[in-house]
């Protein structure tokens, strides 16, 4: 799963995205395609996949006149800024009719836009109607220009700020402020006004405790961690505020199934020094859970359970004490921000309990490595399921996807993103996933790249390997090879402890800068214990975290030739104390599945790289074996001792070689010149 | 010369300092050191080092009681956050007796405390008399919470806000917010005050024009140039304020001598749309520095002259207009900032003279390259002096210094920084300088490190070698190879144009972080074409700017053994483009002086490192060779040669190499059929 580019909005559900996301291709000339919208014909043509919006946008208009309001913005996210969201929360899509995962609109008495980047604009093309200029970029500056062209001086622009981060809230507050309009925050969301009865309902299936044996530690003792970062802390917080759906979740040991595959529920937590109030839907709490919150009631360890609705007040009125409030100004929306006066708000970028969260103990370090035994058994079925089937045709994208869903075992809760299975040149499209009606069948012909992770109860997972079953060119083998240099590179690395990720994540880019390569996504994100598969703040970019011990992150380096082939190579891996007299770190790669042999160009790889991939093969024969035999897989198990083959480490360097990194680089030049 | 670390002063004149400055050893148990103040003795000893304070500290009482202030805080820095400052800007060290190069005085009604790290410790314990409390840190958390202690509520903090930048400013204000405490800028400095007729007097000496073969462009053309900036900036600014000393040298290709090292003089320049203001003393300018000023008056490009004092005003008056100021704020102080209003500032890290200085065009870049020819001259000299002098016990790290100073040839305006000359274990003390009382003899059983660098007229230099005449130790011999390895992996990186130094500096830290080692200084530092030798926004560290083709750099790795040995290995690149498709960029070493064969371990080394070793040494002996026959330099020409030998790369060769060697071939062959 690659993680987003940075600067780009939190919920990136795509691979290879331009670093800076509004980055890309230029907009298209006029086609004469039928599958996206033509407004400059008469009359205007639209394709089937477009929503009329007519309708939906008459009406908020009214509402728009109701509270004196000329301008309207709504952005993607939702009140926890989510990465994913579910259906009740998709405001944006249900306005527009664009289904992308990132956007913004703004609606005025007379005008409708759709910002978006580069992955999206033929599919926001597909799915507007004429209603809605589509501007190709999502700086907030390029909204806020044509929002001062469309808004006269002296205008309201309005938002609910309960959907809008700090640091976006402040950017509009910003390129608005002198100009005579105002921004006015509306706690009411018009969109929801206007959306009515149409809009889904809130989920109500049943929020559970994890069982004992799926959880690290105590959600009391997680409590008590908690309360001592604050007393060690120079400001001495009285309390922390938990808005990111994760941090109640992993707090308190529960789960629930609010948003598509993210065992989260709705929530938030004010954790005092004496007190702990949990915000959700309390009826849907298991008794179970109900039992664990209350056993030590009243005290300091007693959850006072709250509706979902009351954060608000409930932070206004404990916030008129002499208190000082902890909070994650990454993730935290500008409206709960706002509540609490400058004066009594401890801002860091992660709150303590993120922080925690993101240093695995070692039952939780056991788990997610258990879970990986557990995902590289599915994986391994499934490359040999493609192996013996691709040649017959009969595979595509979809029902491939589907295959690979259908494998993992238990305690298997469903996939933890939906699966990337692309052939061909669409594994270079920066956001792919085959729809049932239209999904190129697998062929020796061409790559195949699939990007897969599940939810276990004892840890989330994430995988992607890419893979040819005839002939591959020289290019496509020296740029997988080069990919896996740099993964190989990067896992090996040996750094001082406190390394921030974005100085070390270009050892995972350097074999393909070597030859002018690159790839435009980042290199590794965090991963939770059966929560996100996207866990901040871990990860190799410039707002997360430094490294530490404890740490899990997917290291996932990619080359994406566009119209051609994609290749990603990605491995989950575990922070651990590297075997120096000082104590350094480095990684231990937790994922377990082979690479494509067929695809490496072993001359380019140096000693000490064939001798990390042989250990490494070596760690999956002795931790995947075992269980391949335990459940019977015996084809499976040839495979892997196959696949798994200790490399020559003489072969390195032969002259043969060059000649093959020479065909590649012909390839990429001429393909270069136009050829 | 070794950059300073993230998050110090601007001022840093030392090396080896830990990241982060405050970090450091623990404060020692008392001693009966004699070197060192001894206040809880009875009566207090006080070595002869240490300044008596008290009769200046009653003076400065005075006149804080006359101010109605409570605490005056006092920086270390000058009104242009210079690196380096004059003597007459030499508050700190005047009030304290305190000579380091950075630190922060606080003083109140009863109390004084001084703030360093931890390079000046012991510095302090020799220089401050009893009346200073010694605070061993330099967070400005710690000064406030000391301040909080020592203020009673409602009194008044001061401080000039001309001396400290909007970041710090912001620290202090936010730090005593809501406590009562009023922070007060005064505009009257209140040490100049105490200071009195004591206090050194201005510069007096000529402003002059550099001659026009030593200029990049007219200056004219420079001011064009910004403009042209200032026209395709989206916020569409009016002016540019300059307060960075070398803004208004380089852009008027003027030079002073006001500050030691660095050929600037005290200025600002407010550049409009229109017009033109330098403010400077005037009557310093040379009559044909004022002649090309004033050369095309009246017009826009007529510089009006006008006292250095006015700026304030005249920038009060400006903003009163309907104008924005672009400014940048990494080094603008506080006091001028806080004239604009905020709706009239265009705020960005570096002004667009800044970036525009940091990228050197053809002509700087072989005025750069030219003097590094001339300075290698100058290090071959020194290292062929110190062979043959050495063994004979008769040179010493003063002697040593003083020689290397006195090599350089025309156009030769001293050295740009004060030389580090330092033997055994003097080389791994984080702030080393010789002075002519106490300096270690240099001997062949220990190693040696200077780090020297000259101000001519048409470039500024900057290079470190370490060098053992004898016997090195296993150790000492990895750890240089280690280094040597940073600096080529780094020197040879191939990377994307726009990447940011602080994604690529640990490719210089990797063969130390292998075997658990680190330096903990930053990588390289920007410099100047006869400016500073610290030259901003250049360089490695995360307040850099991206790095582009025609930047110079320093690229610096060391390694420090604390009592024992130090090892910095500093070469000056710039960025050029590299022979990939894709515009890629590497670097170019131009300093040109060879490595020490004795400290090598060949072994140690890839193939690739050594054939860059190689290729590097064919560089010194074509550009430095025919130099040393001209100057009829013999002996330091036969020197050369066998210093520059070529090494045997081992015949295993890696083929990672070879494609990267393949790749510039190949680029170079197609580029030459006209691709």
């Amino acid at each position: 799963r690659s993680s987003k580019p940075p600067g780009c909005s939190p919920r990136f559900a795509g691979v290879a995205v331009p670093t800076g996301c509004a980055a890309g291709r230029a907009p298209r000339a006029p086609s004469t395609r039928s599958d996206i919208r033509d407004c400059s014909a008469e009359p205007p043509y639209l394709p089937p996949t477009a929503t009329n919006t007519t309708a939906r946008l008459a009406v908020l208009r009214g509402i728009l006149r109701t509270h004196g309001v000329q301008a309207y913005i709504v952005p993607s996210t939702d009140a926890h800024m989510s990465e994913y969201i579910s259906e009740r929360d998709a405001r944006l899509g249900w306005l527009t009719g664009f289904t992308g995962s990132a956007g913004t609109a703004v609606v005025t008495r007379d005008k409708a836009a759709l910002w978006t980047d580069s992955r999206y604009w033929t599919q926001a093309e597909r799915e507007l109607d004429c209603n809605w200029e589509l501007q190709r970029t999502t700086s907030i500056e390029s909204i806020a220009t044509w929002i001062l062209k469309e808004v006269p001086a002296e205008g309201n622009v309005s938002l609910d700020p309960f959907l809008f981060s700090i640091d976006t809230w402040n950017s509009y507050s910003r390129a608005l402020h002198g100009s005579g309009r105002t921004l006015l925050p509306l706690e009411t969301n018009l969109i929801d006004q206007a959306w009515g009865d149409q809009r889904p309902p809130p989920s109500s299936s049943e929020i559970y405790s994890l069982p004992a044996e799926f959880t690290g530690s105590r959600w009391q003792d997680k409590v008590a961690g908690i309360r001592q970062r604050m007393e060690q802390h120079a400001r001495r917080p009285t309390a922390v505020l938990l808005s990111g759906l994760e941090e109640t979740a992993w707090l308190f040991n529960l789960r629930g199934d609010d948003i598509p595959y993210n065992p989260v529920f709705y929530s938030y937590t004010l954790l005092t020094n004496t007190t702990i109030s949990l915000f959700a839907e309390q009826s849907r709490l298991s008794q179970e859970a109900r039992q664990s919150l209350r056993s030590a009631c009243p005290g300091p360890l007693c959850v006072e359970l709250q509706e979902y609705g009351q954060v608000s007040a409930h932070l206004r009125r404990y916030a008129q004490g002499n208190v000082t409030v902890w909070l994650g100004t990454e993730y935290t929306t500008y409206g709960l921000y706002a509540i609490v006066p400058q004066e009594k708000l401890l801002e860091e970028s992660y709150s303590p309990v993120m922080t925690a969260k993101a240093v695995k103990n070692a039952h939780e370090q056991e788990m997610l490595r258990a879970a990986h035994v557990r995902d590289a058994v599915a994986v391994i079925q499934y490359l040999l399921w493609l192996e013996r089937t691709v040649p017959q045709g009969q595979v595509d994208e979809f029902s491939g996807a589907r295959r690979i869903d259908a494998f993992p075992g238990d305690p298997h809760r469903g996939p933890s993103f939906e699966s990337i299975s692309a052939s061909g040149l669409n594994a270079a499209l920066a956001h792919y996933s085959p729809s049932n009606g239209s999904s190129r069948t697998l062929s020796a012909r061409e790559m195949y790249l699939f990007d897969t992770g599940g939810q276990y109860l004892d840890g989330t997972t994430d995988i992607t390997r890419t893979v040819h079953w005839g002939e591959p060119t020289p290019l496509q083998k020296e740029a997988y090879t080069r990919v896996l240099m740099g993964n190989i590179d990067l896992s090996r690395l040996v750094f001082p402890s406190n390394t921030a990720g974005r100085t070390v994540e270009s050892f995972a880019r350097r074999a393909l800068w070597d030859v002018g390569l690159n790839y435009g996504h980042g290199t590794g994100h965090g991963i939770g214990n059966f929560l996100s598969v996207h866990e901040w703040p871990v990860g190799f970019q410039s707002n997360n975290v430094p490294l530490e011990a404890g740490m899990f992150t997917s290291i996932e380096p990619g080359y994406y030739q566009d119209g051609d082939f994609g290749i990603r190579i990605e491995d989950v891996a575990l922070v651990v104390e590297a075997q120096t007299e000082k104590p350094f770190l480095t990684f231990e790669v937790v994922s377990l599945v082979p690479y494509d042999r067929n695809l490496i160009d072993l001359s380019l790889l140096s000693p000490e790289q064939i001798r990390y991939l042989n250990s490494y093969y070596e760690k999956i024969r002795a931790h995947v074996g075992p269980e391949l035999r335990r459940q019977q897989l015996e084809d499976e198990y040839v495979w892997l001792q196959e696949s798994t083959e200790p490399f020559a480490v003489s072969s390195a360097g032969s002259a043969a070689a060059g000649s093959l990194a020479l065909a590649a680089l012909l390839s990429v030049l001429l393909s270069g010149l136009g050829a």
